[in-house]
């Protein structure tokens, strides 16, 4: 690559899928779970500042900043703090406004795992070539199975160079299907999952949005003007990005722009959406598939995710079962059950 | 009943079988397994000192002495003090050579349950019978099912009185059956279980001792004898009691003697020898049988047990499992396997 890119990293997010872990100021991105450093960790480490990358640019809320910043070390970065959560469309504008025009953005979520950098990286290149002819280019994970809580993408004709394939005009964008249509698209090939893993020229996307969602980016690029400096950390004016409708970059631009692309790729990428994807990416497991953080004893136990949390876990003659201590909370569940934590958490929380 | 019964209980027992929360100096029966007081408390009330009952002598280690006096309040009591454990003949034959010659001693365990104290109280009326004849009485619980756990006592010939039935000959003590046998006990009738109730004259054990286990009375005679007072309790003499050789009573005294009888008693009796008794003893459970002491949401659950120890314990989509917490200590386990609770008390004490 030629140009810089400027890794943008999306923190805002809390969600409660790994409750109890995962709660309040302690979003999953902040938690060391997969490995011994954090998924914003990894996600910085993925783009490291250097020849290809400039130093990220870290969008989050108010909340995270002390722990962004302890995360981060030593290591050079910019925030710029959203002062009430308003979607990634919002959160993306700040980013374009606070950009200089030519800039490419590789906007990236913060709690995801990507098993092989080295494919993530040559998508990059690929995306690059895209991103600079005005292409707002997506990156699509090739799927291995037909999950339906991915929104999918429909790769339409090749975008190639000579005897280079950079990727596919994006034919369409479909929602979380039922499961008939997901194991359909996967015997069709053609179909990507969308990661909400972005790459395009900043000018591009603030022409995008001017069109497609205006008031997000007016209301974006003014609090960033009225925005408050403190140390790395550029506060957004609270006035003003109040004033933007909350809504995903998905809906806001993406599905309505004419020139998207998508760069499939095969990463070794999860979400790490529910326990059961911690357990089944746990790189340390005993010969009985039990994946182990903390102190636990297990005596006749198979595929067993344990995370102790500083207690003793003791468990006898089980299979497939998650029991995540954090704090006071003890959470006890199969991992085929993994969606319904939400029960546990909204009665918890 | 028309001679006064000195009720002896017997607290030296420690255990693992209800791990986390039986262990060291907090042993079973000091726990609220089964309603809002202890085990032990609900022994000591189930013999209220008064018209029929002395105040109980209470036989327990040193470890236990604070636990027995904070339990007791200012209920009236005499405790001796067991130096170290000898077994449940050298407990007994502390308390025998303490007591006057023809009182009749009534011996409990602390750490079981009695529903139906009504039925017991009849049955007691019974071995009174008995006891003032010199029979060395034991109460049999009516078995309900072929259990492998227990002690079985074979009934021999009916021992009565004009038209009333106080009990039998006992023809013979079973160790625990395989469960074949058991459950041929249980077919045939005239089988019950040895709960380590017992029921005799003082003077009468003292006899049996001598001649069954000499060894055994003469070092608790002698601990007693050269025992240190403090307060409310006897502190039994180390050095003679470390010479009484450690046995049960039912080896060393009632399988031996050729005057034992039986009272078989249906009262509701469970010796919570497992979380799975527990469970099953439990007397509040929800619509989904879920036994619940302290701060659980359960989503989905049927049948489980949970004891959540000052913790909040949240559980979804499980069924006939336990959750046991206390302090750092959180198990974790199928209510069918509660007997290999060993492994992980084991493994953690």
């Amino acid at each position: 690559m030629t140009l810089m890119i400027q890794p943008v990293i999306l923190c805002g997010g809390a969600g409660t899928r790994l409750w109890p872990e995962s709660r309040g100021t302690r979003a999953k991105q902040f938690l060391p779970l997969a490995g011994d450093t954090s998924l914003f960790q990894q996600t910085v480490a993925r783009t490291p500042a250097g020849a290809d990358f400039l130093p990220p640019l870290i969008l989050c809320g108010d909340g995270h900043v002390a722990t962004v910043r302890e995360q981060m070390g030593d290591s050079e970065a910019e925030l710029i703090v959203e002062p009430m959560p308003r979607g990634t469309a919002a959160a993306i504008a700040l980013a374009v406004a606070r950009a200089d025009a030519n800039t490419l953005l590789l906007v990236m979520p913060s709690d995801h795992v990507i098993a092989d950098v080295a494919a993530f990286h040559a998508a990059i290149a690929k995306g690059v070539h895209l991103a600079q002819q005005d292409w707002l280019v997506t990156f699509g994970i090739s799927p291995d199975r037909p999950d339906t809580g991915f929104g999918y993408i429909a790769s339409g004709g090749p975008l190639e160079n000579a005897d280079e394939a950079w990727g596919f005009v994006v034919d369409r964008f479909v929602e979380k299907p039922p499961l008939e249509e997901a194991e359909a698209m996967l015997a069709a090939g053609g179909f990507s999952w969308n990661a909400g893993i972005f790459l395009f020229r900043a000018a591009r996307m603030r022409d995008a949005m001017l069109t497609h969602c205006r008031a997000i980016f007016e209301a974006a690029d003014e609090a960033v003007a009225a925005g408050m400096r403190d140390g790395d950390a550029l506060y957004a004016d609270a006035l003003a990005f109040e004033r933007a409708p909350a809504d995903s970059i998905d809906y806001a631009v993406m599905e309505k722009d004419d020139r998207t692309a998508v760069v499939p790729v095969a990463m070794g990428w999860s979400d790490l959406g529910s326990w059961h994807a911690v357990h089944a990416l746990a790189g340390d497991k005993d010969a009985g598939g039990n994946a182990v953080a903390g102190d636990a004893f297990l005596h006749d136990c198979r595929g067993i995710l344990v995370r102790a949390g500083g207690k003793r876990v003791s468990i006898v003659g089980m299979e497939h079962v998650a029991v995540i201590v954090d704090g006071d909370d003890i959470l006890v569940m199969p991992l085929a059950r993994a969606q319904d934590v939400r029960a546990a958490a909204k009665a918890r929380e």
